[in-house]
């Protein structure tokens, strides 16, 4: 059996979540978000954002791709579309959902390594839709989007989004930060980015379950930091499928997630499995394609190695850098090919399966 | 604590399901529904339809309203809508789902009593529609929807949907089941309609898991009688958000509940507890809204009544009957007046509490 | 060759368009509804009105069903929906344009035979709504749509619609009145209801070009009166398709109609024709499905009669009472059958032809 | 007043086009594109395409956005999304028609100085797409878009179609191929392209009649190659709003355009026209952005002349080439600043006005 660094899905959940859906399993409770369980872990999340009552609106919903839908033909206007970077997950790898609901994904440029955007770049994109005296020909930009941890494993600072948020609000759009891989941002750095600050930050975040050890499940939360966005809420998420007759399948899995810290333990232990990697990889002299405090790790890597370490191991291969990238990337030209694969660890990646790889990395080089 | 027959999603699930979600918890697998649970799922459900082999193709969602969205919205074409009975789900209790995507839901006349539409009222429309000589003006009819189990708890023979179905391939229309309440549907009545039949009757149908001791999930089937209407689904199944990254969830459910026949067992349960409530209400000379075989009870109730068992009980106000329907129904008109409520039973329905709500019923009227 | 009264578009466009449109043929002037003449055709408008400046947003379009589509997706937030009449020409006969923006056209009870709405059955819809716990599940009314002429040749007077505006700003939402047949409504009867009225009691409302004189084109006028509906309606327009390269077609076409009264004139004409018309079918005993003051006149004809008046005029059938239908008109039930047939007269009809259609009518009276 | 070579559509229309409108403007004629001129319309475009009888379907609409929105969305199947050329029309400047609609433009590289795609970049894009095992997640490419003449004024050949057929009926996607600037396309060089040539070549494409002459209106064509797309297209084009109730006003301007070769004698006009520009500019050591045989030229000019002729003229400010472009264009880097303009010509353009433009250019050159 091959150990799998593919992704943070792979396995179920936390074993707690598990124990209190047996727990509560014969209890007759309301059905469609309403439960006592959905209420309190809604509390929790207020209380650990320090939210007044009412302040927010917090919904959960099964996935990912299906929150990035809801929430985004939720706030847009009709006309409007939505800013994010190529490599953003709306743009790549959800099969146009933004788009089957009648919103265009507007490319802007952002960092081909980290897949970060800027708020020079997005200002700069703004201003000269607005400096065309006749706008309406072209697709009306009305919301940015990025992912924090990025797909690239990258953070944005408290700093880097407040920026954001500045030329958001000078052009009167909102903000959506898709936390499918909050947990791993905010705990990878201290003092980066702390959950409270998003009240302020952003117009709309997302607390993502699947990838960090729920069966499923994405809290949405409507901070109303400027407009009421999460205003009826309910109907949209309704009307795209997106609401649980079993929604306690969802509340307690954030009731226990939001409960003794599960949600950034689950989160940290994943980050210091990528730690562990990371070390053992720079140790060995390993190229990275983008710098990540994260449970994301990018790395080059020879396809012979490549083609070896897949016999015990499962990870993804993700793209073939140009000549120009390796040479940015202090690679010297030379016969030596490579290819940049994606190493993942989770909630559930044990230390063993770390020290396996780096063995026989190790086992491989010494070929 | 108030015994619930309000619905049958009041509980969490079957326990077989919890124990096979913890057995599998750490096991590393695909994502997307490819796992070797999903498969084994569509295996079983194939065997059990007597499908051949790449007859029919089978897919997981996690919901009923999102099941009914994205087959509907991947089988029409751009131009067409849907006809269903003025009650069916679709129709009235998911907030305009159908419309989101972009297609009409057509109103076909149907009994009020039965929620049942039938292939003489099916074919006078079609009928009357390309009858017109600029039809183009007018909602293009392109499907049937009809729910089995209905919204009212009846039931569709082999021969009714076989009517329909001869009407619909006469104008060329894609029929689909909706089966949320599949299970009590089929074990309702021995020789009404067969599972292995549904493959020649229906052009796409789902199993429905969130009622019938699932924690959700709905299974959807395309039988590919005329069409390759299960062509492609993957792509919409994803667009629309219904794609779970952990399709283990889905897939080790229904692993689940088509092994050793939990899924019609659950159901016979279901049905069985109603017909011990049915039978007790008959003999308590109660009057039915109309007459079921499955695990909804649809009846007549003095207010004063429905006052008192809501101190012990819940349930649903369904409607209040106006004088014709009382009359209709065989209700003299009288001071007397009367509400229908719905009675629901599920897998998870204990004999005791039928026999509670029977004993209140008891105590009040004698009071 | 056989004189129509099937429709008010049978013919081209009243001469001074035509006239206007050759004089200004060659001048080159600015694209997408930016032209002089658009913005002339504005001034116009909103003078008439009696608006402030920049009070009122007016855009013009091609169609009707195009102005409907493209009015209810921009104002409509994404989840919810439109009430209308079950007669409503959304309803209808815009082949569900309506549903293909996203929206379900909810229905609202209306008189069967005048195909009216009013205030109460409106409040009643909305309370009812609103008195539902979780109201989520059922389509959101977000705005209410009427015609005025409607479908059936009636009006709406001032009070009628201040009626239906009190409940709609109660309830928050919005309304839209098509205008597609404005001009015969506004002229029908004095003191009705006036042009500048709508400021104060609409929220947007069309101007229809087509069924009054032009070769193609509707007005949109979003009054703003309580939220900015208008506002970056360019965007919606555009997205649309409802924006013309040549903008000046339409902006010609509004400039000429709303110079020298000529837009109203052209009205009066068809009511004046339709008036002369009825006055004869009236003396002939002839029975109205509806009372109308406008340019669409509902008679009962038996069949017999209706195939020899075919012979020599065009008008369409509209639907075969039923017994009830011919008892609440007065038609004790005999061996006549009767059908309901719709005549319209336009800006282009001409005396002769009400003369010649009365005489054909005595001829076959008399056979 | 300034002469403007701003655009195609700055004039109303071709006189041939007002004269019949004129002369047919009393008949009382069938709405909705089935008249009598419709008709005739389309025969004789059938006649020159060469076509069977039955063989295609052809349709009228307003415009340019409409026609791309209603056949994209009718052709594409729900999950799928349509590729163009960044510079594609669709792609930057119908404000995401496309996307409202639910589908998504799909980005594939074109040339950046011509704006055409090639057979084998698309190859290499929907090889690459399917080679995935998983591509469900990735928008599905259903359909191959391209304007002729181009966004840039330059042309396809038969043989480049033809190449990209090849390719697209090896993934079995379709091509639509607009033709908002056919005329002077197919007129522009001999040899290149013939319009009979297209039955064999695209699935569907348009006529433009907006740029070349009409006062608004595109025919499509659905040619029915290989699949019947056109089938049912009334029902779209009923249902985005693009069916005129006076469908005349279209069908008189195509059967006038296609009598007597009108269609393609003002093209040759506009060609003509652009050719003496050319000539005289190229005379000059004018530097051109991409070589063109149509109506569309594209300079690089210094912004001082540019200001200068702003005063007289009236054309488009296009784009400010990067360093490396005007490398690429062989302008050597010098103090010297270049933007790129556009200038157009049409069926209206007077040849006085191209030299007083040269000669304007010539005043100022020698300053």
């Amino acid at each position: 059996m091959r150990i799998s660094f593919a992704n943070d899905y792979s396995e179920g959940c936390l074993p707690e979540i598990l124990e209190n859906l047996s727990k509560t399993n014969f209890e007759q409770i309301s059905g469609y978000g309403l439960d006592s369980y959905s209420k309190s872990a809604i509390s929790k999340i207020e209380e650990l954002l320090g939210a007044e009552p009412d302040q927010v609106d917090i919904h959960f919903t099964v996935g990912g791709t299906q929150a990035n839908l809801i929430v985004i033909s939720h706030v847009l206007k009709p006309y409007s579309g939505v800013l994010s970077a190529p490599q953003g997950h709306i743009a790549t790898h959800e099969s146009a959902a933004i788009e089957a609901t009648g919103h265009k994904v507007i490319m802007l440029d952002a960092d081909p390594y980290s897949g970060k955007i800027d708020a020079q770049t997005l200002a700069a994109f703004l201003n000269e839709y607005w400096a065309n005296p006749e706008p309406e020909h072209s697709p009306f930009p009305g919301m940015i989007y990025f992912s924090n941890a990025t797909e690239y494993g990258t953070l944005y600072s408290a700093e880097e989004i407040s920026a954001i948020r500045d030329v958001a609000d000078k052009y009167d759009i909102s903000i959506f930060m898709d936390g499918a891989r909050l947990g791993t941002a905010l705990t990878a750095e201290p003092g980066v980015l702390s959950f409270g600050q998003l009240l302020d930050l952003v117009d709309v975040f997302t607390i993502g379950g699947t990838k960090n050890g729920a069966l499923s499940g994405e809290a949405i939360v409507f901070t109303n930091r400027k407009y009421n966005y999460g205003n009826r809420f309910r109907w949209t998420l309704k009307q795209r499928g997106g609401m649980l007759a079993k929604g306690r399948l969802l509340g307690i899995q954030f009731d226990t997630l939001f409960t003794d810290d599960l949600y950034f333990r689950a989160a940290k232990h994943a980050n210091r499995m990528a730690d562990l990697l990371r070390t053992g990889l720079k140790q060995r002299n390993v190229k990275f394609w983008t710098e990540t405090k994260t449970n994301q790790l990018f790395i080059l890597i020879a396809p012979e190695m490549k083609q070896m370490l897949l016999q015990d191991f499962i990870f993804l291969d993700w793209l073939i850098p140009t000549e120009q990238q390796l040479s940015e990337l202090g690679l010297e030209k030379s016969d030596q090919e490579y290819h940049v694969i994606r190493l993942v660890t989770s909630w559930a990646t044990q230390k063993e399966w770390i020290e396996q790889f780096l063995n026989r990395w190790d086992d491989f080089a010494n070929l």
